[in-house]
Order: structure tokens, then sequence, then C-alpha cells
């Protein structure tokens, strides 16, 4: 999907935020949001968002001289996740429908994004949960569970770290043997990367893969051949969070997105309301068959 | 108050709302989005944020040549709080601080604003009311009433339309005539001119001045001889919402502040909560004396 005008005033928040994140020097926050205002007077609307989000973070990275310079929060991030797990697992496991629990904990993982406003503490995460599981989901869980029993190459592709703990018990439940997981392959805001996938104990149950791009979203121009290969040969991909909708509800293959729609215009192009917790085929977004 | 990097993004944001209060356009949205990304980038945060929200309003105005594009807005919002009136007035008669409630009215109305996120609903009116009229208040109610009775003139700055009702109650228990209420001369975003002082019946009960300027706050350097003859007489000004507090804080005067606050760099440099009900003096701000 494109971005949209409100994709603006997002990016320059997200870029000052993200620009506090790195570097306490007011001097480095204000060049930070200089250029980012520079870049968006002439930014190309029929872009997906994603595309400036990277970016961004590619240049913050260069000023302040940092490679990672999310991996303190993805770390945190990873540790508040894994703290619930045990408990996670309980609930799945005891529930009524295992399947359609351990679906609703990895959505309700999305909630951990520090791309969109509000700080995510623990806290919120376990109301996002608690909402997750007790209300209507919105789209069509049924045919994504019809997809997924059918399935016999399923790739995952993960959006953040923290939430790539949560996605560790869908992969359980779908059977790790035929999921291939995927992460970014480089640092993208608090995107998981192998680090996460191994600190989640995701790369002890299933195979990971990177996808070659530091993107915050899947831009199959930019992935790697082995994640592209994966990609074709995949009867189902699931998609996890904002980014990789955006990303690739335009792209072909029997995509499933899973995610909380936390911004206007992304729950606009949805169709949904702002704050669903979200299971739909890309079937009905595609402009392409 | 000096602006910060955060109101940046927040004007950006402000800018494109508006463009779409006035024009159905997407070109037209697009202009409007670039010029003030354009302006951002040289911005000088030694001013008050206002200054910039007036160049952005006067261009806005001018690109779609229209004199008063946010009158429906008003006029709606007039409506709204008129609509309430009666009730309200009773709730102040029938309260066991009848002085108190009036206080507690004004700043509930001050959550009718245009220039921060959010549409304002009359049930998001009436739910700050009901907050603003049982939660304690921030700062210091006695020491108002204090100097509220001790005065003998009163400048009352109002700030936007709809809120200019409710201040009307406050203003009949002030006493209208020792009190001069003030306007802005211009149009700027939703904030109240002689048209709505006129609306609201506030023209009928006390005088009302027009301050010679069209930012949405109080710029002295900019105001006309009248109000500027007003203030230095005024015994006691009393200055409602976040525009006047930003452009005032540093001014001399016996000034109260009365607001709701409603943007984080806003309660920050006020000590206050986010969303607090605030009646302070201007000395606990102050840099200058």
């Amino acid at each position: 999907m494109k971005m949209t005008l409100d994709c603006i005033p997002c990016f320059i928040r997200q870029a000052l935020d993200a620009a506090r994140m790195v570097s306490d020097d007011p001097a480095v926050h204000a060049k930070i949001l200089n250029e980012v205002l520079q870049w968006a007077c002439g930014v190309d609307l029929q872009q997906p968002a994603p595309v400036i989000g990277q970016r961004i973070h590619r240049r913050l990275r260069q000023i302040v001289g940092v490679d990672d310079p999310y991996r303190p929060a993805k770390d945190h991030q990873n540790r508040m996740a894994l703290a619930m797990l045990p408990d996670l697992r309980n609930r799945i496991e005891s529930a009524a429908d295992p399947l359609d629990m351990a679906m609703r904990v990895a959505i309700a993982g999305n909630v951990i994004d520090l791309g969109v406003p509000g700080s995510v503490t623990e806290e919120s995460i376990r109301i996002s949960i608690e909402k997750c599981l007790s209300e209507p989901l919105v789209g069509d869980p049924a045919r994504f569970w019809a997809a997924a029993r059918a399935a016999k190459k399923i790739l995952y592709i993960t959006d953040n770290a923290g939430e790539i703990v949560f996605d560790r018990l869908l992969i359980e439940k779908l059977g790790p043997s035929r999921v291939t997981a995927a992460v970014r392959g480089g640092p993208a805001i608090n995107d998981a990367t192998m680090a996460d996938a191994i600190t989640a104990g995701l790369s002890e149950i299933t195979e990971v893969i990177d996808n070659g791009s530091d993107a915050p979203g899947t831009l199959l121009s930019e992935c790697g051949p082995e994640f592209c290969r994966r990609f074709s040969a995949a009867d189902l991909i699931i998609s996890k969070g904002q980014g990789n909708f955006e990303t690739l509800s335009d792209e072909p293959g029997n995509i499933f997105f899973l995610f909380k729609a936390k911004c206007k215009v992304i729950s606009e192009h949805a169709q949904v309301e702002l704050g669903s917790h979200v299971v739909v085929s890309r079937d009905l977004y595609a402009t392409a068959p």
C-alpha cells in the first residue's frame, strides 16, 4: 500500500523519538529532525511508508555511529516477553481452543512496536493481550486455520523484538517442522533480527532465515535470494505486523496478515477499526491478482 | 515559553488537519504540507509556538482564499456550548461553592481546541466537564480567588470559540462590571473573535475588546494599543488556554493561567500531568520578574 500525507508528520515524530533514543545531545536531535524535514519535502507518496522508515533509520545510524541503536530496547522487550512466556503457554494449553489462543497471543504481541506513539510498558502489553484474548478478532480466523492445516511449507515473517517470543508459541502450534521463520537482515527500528530469534529460542525449534534487508517491512525487491526463494515456494505466508502489511498487501502469494491496527492510515486501508486485532487474507486488499 | 522540537511534528499534523478542513482538494493538502515542511526546516526554536501557528494559518487562508476557514467549526462549537449553558448555570447555582464551580466550568471548556489531536465531540466535552468538576484542580485556586476578590480591573483573555460560552459563566460570577474580555483581532484557528463574543452573549454583559492580532495566543508586541493599555492597567489578568500560556508565561503582570494541559510540551513546562485542569499564577513560571 502507498503511504499517505498522514504518514509525514508521523515520520517526523518517529525520527525525533528515535534521535532521543540514540543520543542525549539536543544538537543531534535537531540535526536529524532537520534532515527528515528536508527529505519529507520531496517525498514520493507512491512508495510504502517503510521505504521512508528505512532511509530515516539508516541515516540515524550514520549520524550517531551506532550499528543497532535499538539493541537495548529490543533486549528489554525480549526479556519482558520471555517473562510472560510460561504463563502464556499455560493459557494456550488450558484453552478450549489452543490453536485459536496461540494465534491470539501472537497477534496481541504485535502491540510491542516502537514505531507508533506511546511507550510500550509491560502493563500495556498485558492489557492488549487480555483484550485480544477476549474480544472478537477482525477478519477470518477460520479461513486462516484452514489454510494452515492444508499448508506444507509455511513462511512466517516476524515483526518486532519481544513479539517474536509470542510468535514462537504460534509456531509451536503450527508445527515447527514445516515452518521457516524470517527476520530482518539488518537493524530496522525495533524489528527482530537473528539475535532476537536466538534469544526467543525460535532458532531451537524451527529454521530461521534473515531477509537480507534493513527495511522495517518486507520490500521484496531488496530481499536476498534465499528469502525470495522461500517466499515463492511457500504455500502459506504468515505476515506479522503493520510494516509487513504495508509492503506485502499488493504482493502475490497466499498471505495472511496478523496484526494489531495501531495507526489510522493502516486501519483505513485495512477497513478495520483502529485498535482492532486482525487476521486477514491478502485477497481482501490486493490490487493485483 | 519557547517551542521545542516536539512542536514541529505537531505543527505539521495541525497544518494537514487544517488543510483538510478548508479544502477537499488533495493537491491543496500536499501544497500546504510542503510549505510547512519547508518553513519547519529553518524554524527558530526561540519563539513561542503560536508564532508559527499564526504563520501557518495566515498562509492557509491565502492559499484557499477564505478569510475565516474555521467559521463553520466555530459556529458549531458555539451552538454545542450554548445548548449546555442552562444546565451548567443550574449546576453552578446549586453548587456548595458556586465561585469554585464557575471556575471549573471555565477550565473544562478549554477542552474545545482544534489545535490538538482528536476530534471534539459533545460527548468528549461532557466527559471533560465531569472530570473537571469532580477531580482536584492543579495549582492554587484559593490564591486565584483571593486575587479576584481584591481586583478592581480584570482583563479576561479568552481562547476558543465554544469555550467563550463557558467563560461567560465565570465572568458573571466575577462581576462583569469590573471585567474587560478580550478576543483575537482576526481569525486564528478556532480561537474566539468578536463574532463569537456576540454569539456567546458576552458582549451583552461586559465590555469586549479585540487584541488586534491574529496569533493563536497573545503576542504583546503585535497587539493593538487599546489591548495593551488594558493589559498594563489590569490588576488581574485571567488567561485562558494553552496558546495564551505559551505567549504570556514570561510577560509581566498579575496573570493567572486557567487551562487544560493537552500537550506534553506544555504539561512539562507547567510541571503538571498531561490532562490536568490547571489554575496557576505566572509567578511559578516566569523567568523575568
